[in-house]
């Protein structure tokens, strides 16, 4: 009877293999879809916050960020990623080679999340940066800089997965081995921290816009962006998408309790954004940080913070801890966006505070809300060492990026081809570089008005 | 043998029961995303028909409805509608207490229909609604009022759900006992019927905006929208969301036939969609309730009224039945359009003719064109019993929200709160009370025209 | 034993046909939706691309598309191309009638390839095109033009699916009985083509807008569209519902290596495109085919035309080989653009290029790149049979299309129903024929500015 079940068991599974494979691609699939979609977000939020002489700048770099990722990991992000190599690196399926056909899904899915590094940075460098470099700092985030990040963090040879072996106090005065390692399931750390580092350090190198800030006196300059409805599309869009990007994120929906995380970890995104954008709007309107107004676009990035906050622990979050998550990281944002400010750094749509304040406090909340091993709910020497940890991992990660970051935009500027000139600046990237104005004039209006006033 | 097959088929089961789980959590993870996605749809066909002075108002509320229902759906509205409690409200799972890991991807579906609930009513009082206003209708419809009418209808529970046991003539003169009850699928009247009783109060106690009827004259004024484009952007992308409203209403894709009925009524949703937005772009064109004129703004409206009103029996319409029904939708819609015009109440995207008009006439609807027992296929008692209960149930929607709307809005009129001031009215939201112009002039324009010009 | 796990297998499927029928018809709604929602992507790409007086005009075309299709492919076009009936066609399931409830899926999956093969045309035939004759045409493509073709070409009994078999040389000289038939995955041919070449007849025999060719000149006047950002936001939604679009016609998910197929469809999607988007990019940049400028407009369309072509193999092609299909296809655009414009035929969006350009180009790519017996895999006479398939059903599309494309919009010309009169062409189209201007002036502008200006 026994051997019976057993049988039953086995064969079961074997005919149960191909639709659990393909339960998992169409997982894959359709949630990289939308996570590609998230650069439409990307262009758009970023668009409604330029003026309209750089609009269509900023729209062709977001539009090419998908397709030079679609280059460039195919190429060798993917191998550098998740081919077998080292603890460091990967180096193997480059152009896809003896890559297996049941594996095609999920390099499309980590391709999104290569695109959404990528595309982080072209806010905080808009309306000054030149195409060339543009395009040079893209290949080298999304074929090098973030695939060795991945390869740290979600490969399962990395050093910042592997982790390593601690003995602690177990029960009855045991000692117990217990492997502590990187938690990062959506990627705070491992997409966000590495984008916002990246245009942290695009900003700094190329300077303030003209006009952002005045030299003689501390003033900080307002230069506002072109269309509210514009930068609120992309917001939304970005509302819808990150959904996706940490719902994703599980990776599979065919193992058991593979369909709880991915809702888990879609609600928990919802209620740390939520709680985030509700913070923000008060903290605004009580002029803390603010204005004392009811801001959208301030709203908007603070929800977007909270969501990049809640990535690397979404799926280990209870919704209060998610909520307690979302608050600080609104508050984090609006330090962040401060700091920025005060040093005089240039960053059009505060990409740095969204992703790397947000990024980074997520990487390290997972330590402290972690529903198994939480610091606020152990209060033991192994959740430390968790902490320890994930501080160790998201400091790995921005000394890299900003090394390379750095190595790579000082080039660029040592050879004069990272800013415009201040003539092009002035007159918008549009038409001297595109020959694309966003809104060409002749293009308006009705002709019976026109002859009414002839 | 027989044994065998019933071991099998057990043990079948058994290694099935995570993977029908899973199926359901995937379907309802990303239905539920598609229908947050409609959140964007509102808030552009909103914005495009508002005036550019009030776009970043509308955009903000819209914004904010996301984030207000993930906080009140949480913290009390999932309580009130799905925990178990008496007929008329459910009193558990405060804040997703006790909560199943399994059951989230429910909470988060339910959520966005909670907040599409909500956004109804901001069209209804735009360019007119004090902000403070605005937040408390949200967190009182999306915490409080939306789940009641859920609990009634969608709950096992619920007394709209448990109707009522009715003897019946079956065959050979015998006696049947059938139960009878409200049947809404995915929700004409516990959605739409909320939203556009809420809007309507809401409307009627807001009071016309500024230009709207002219006092003296019957004249009504047109006010127009500022942009056919955002509108229709709204249009396009609320149309995808109805598809995933309607379809994902089935709530589970695991069951025998679940994969369908989600067809079923998805392919339902488009041919009263269709036949809806031909029927109000022809009786506009022909001048029955129009001006003579291929309106892109009224065929949008048309088409979602017909989709609001298949909401109910989508999962149990013949096609055909569907293309009545969004017929009878797009003349509804006129219909109503026109009464609130002419009652002199100012609905600036007419949220009171598409979705109460749309949706009372949906939940009517089912009681004549179900495929099982419509009235058009029986013409029996039991049918006409049907009938009875679909009024009844949409009746006490109406009368509960009615009653509670009138009351949050009246004590929001007595205190002052609930409309901006004639000078800010006039002046437009954007800038006074949020320091946002959608279109800050500054940003326009090419330096090197300016300079030329100078 | 063996009879057990016989048994097993046995009742095993009979357990999991529901489930697989369910995960099909998941499948096939949720990838309908996201290629429903390319119309919202068409009608965004076109309105940025015409002038601001013909954008509401463009836009309810684009809306109606959706419905007239939902009408037209329910009443007929699906009895065409699905129902049982001769080679050339099917005449069952009128109106979905003797439909069996799990086919719904399926139905409403066509439907959206319906609408997408209308939507096409009315980019080339924007800004003079009457609506009633946009009505007559759209009618007829999805009822009629484009569902024969898929009958030809999806439907078992089709003489395209069918094909003709053949005896070509085995191993040890031994001749193999061979059936080749005519291939195209996503309808490379069987959409695009069908749609570009309509739009062709249509461009034609409207004739250019007013200004676009100077007669006594051979100059071509360049006629900008009112907005890049509109443009390229249709682009984005394109580009996320291509990816359905191709990965969602391998049509189901539960069968072995459905999964695999679908995500190399989509991964060989964004491969095609992205090498397509670079070529077109560059050889822009460098002045062949160019203005020496990084245009964002040909970058999008470019892409497209990589998508496109992709369409017709991307379930059988290498990544590499992808990559080769998107660099021809920019190429190929680049080139009909400057056939079209060169015949002095007026396209606004360049429907043509893109459509028919990299429609052809992507079904005789199928046999040259196919893995399984590509001619550049196995260079022997069955693939060049492949071949003369490939070309004999792209030729017979066209010829089929063009034909009844020729014959339709002559009629309307000769009946004067095509085109708009000169006053209204000049005037644009939103106000005479709409009464609804895209941005009507009086709703911008800030009360309190006009009050100072005063």
């Amino acid at each position: 009877m026994e051997n019976l079940t057993l049988l039953i068991e086995k064969e079961n599974e074997r005919l149960l293999a191909p639709i659990r494979e393909n339960m998992d691609q169409f997982f894959l699939s359709i949630m990289g879809m939308c996570i590609l979609f998230m650069q439409c977000g990307f262009a758009f939020l970023e668009a409604g916050a330029v003026r309209s002489k750089n609009a269509t700048n900023i729209l062709i770099k977001n539009v090419m960020d998908v397709f030079i990722a679609g280059v460039c990991y195919w190429l060798f992000g993917y191998a550098f990623a998740f081919g077998d190599g080292n603890q460091f690196i990967g180096y193997k399926h480059f152009s896809s080679s003896l890559l297996d056909d049941s594996q095609y899904a999920f390099v499309f899915f980590q391709y999104t999340f290569a695109a959404t590094a990528a595309t982080i940075v072209s806010g905080a460098v808009a309306e000054r940066c030149e195409f060339i470099a543009y395009f040079i700092y893209s290949i080298f985030i999304t074929g090098f800089i973030y695939p060795v990040v991945t390869h740290w963090a979600w490969h399962s040879e990395g050093w910042l997965t592997q982790g390593e072996t601690y003995l602690f106090e177990g029960e009855n005065n045991t000692m117990v081995a217990t492997t502590i390692a990187y938690q990062d399931f959506a990627g705070s750390g491992v997409v966000h921290v590495v984008g916002g580092v990246s245009a942290l350090v695009g900003a700094v190198l190329l300077g303030p816009r003209i006009g952002r800030f005045h030299k003689e006196t501390s003033t900080v300059g307002t230069i506002r962006g072109h269309s509210v409805p514009i930068a609120a599309l992309g917001g939304f869009i970005l509302f819808f998408g990150f959904l996706a990007f940490n719902g994703g994120s599980q990776g599979s929906i065919s193992g058991e309790g593979d369909g709880a995380a991915v809702s888990i970890a879609v609600y928990n995104t919802i209620i740390s954004g939520s709680f985030a954008a509700f913070t923000i709007l008060f903290l605004n309107k009580i002029q803390i940080f603010g204005n004392s107004s009811w801001s959208l676009l301030l709203t908007i990035n603070g929800a977007l913070a909270g969501m990049v906050a809640v990535c690397a622990g979404c799926n280990v979050f209870y919704p209060w801890c998610a909520c307690i998550v979302g608050v600080i990281a609104a508050i984090s944002y609006s330090f962040w966006g401060w700091l920025v400010r005060k040093l005089r750094i240039d960053d059009p749509i505060e990409a740095v505070a969204v992703h790397f304040g947000g990024g980074t406090w997520g990487v390290i909340a997972v330590a402290f809300f972690d529903k198994n091993d939480g610091i606020v709910f152990t209060w033991d020497k192994q959740s430390a060492y968790s902490l320890a940890w994930q501080c160790c991992g998201v400091g790995a990660i921005i000394a890299w990026t900003g090394a390379l970051s750095v190595l790579m935009f000082s080039v660029m500027k040592a050879f004069n081809i990272l800013r415009v000139s201040e003539d092009i600046e002035l007159k918008g990237l549009d038409i001297p570089k595109h020959q694309e104005p966003a809104y060409p004039i002749e293009a308006y209006g009705h002709g019976h008005i026109e002859r009414i006033l002839q």
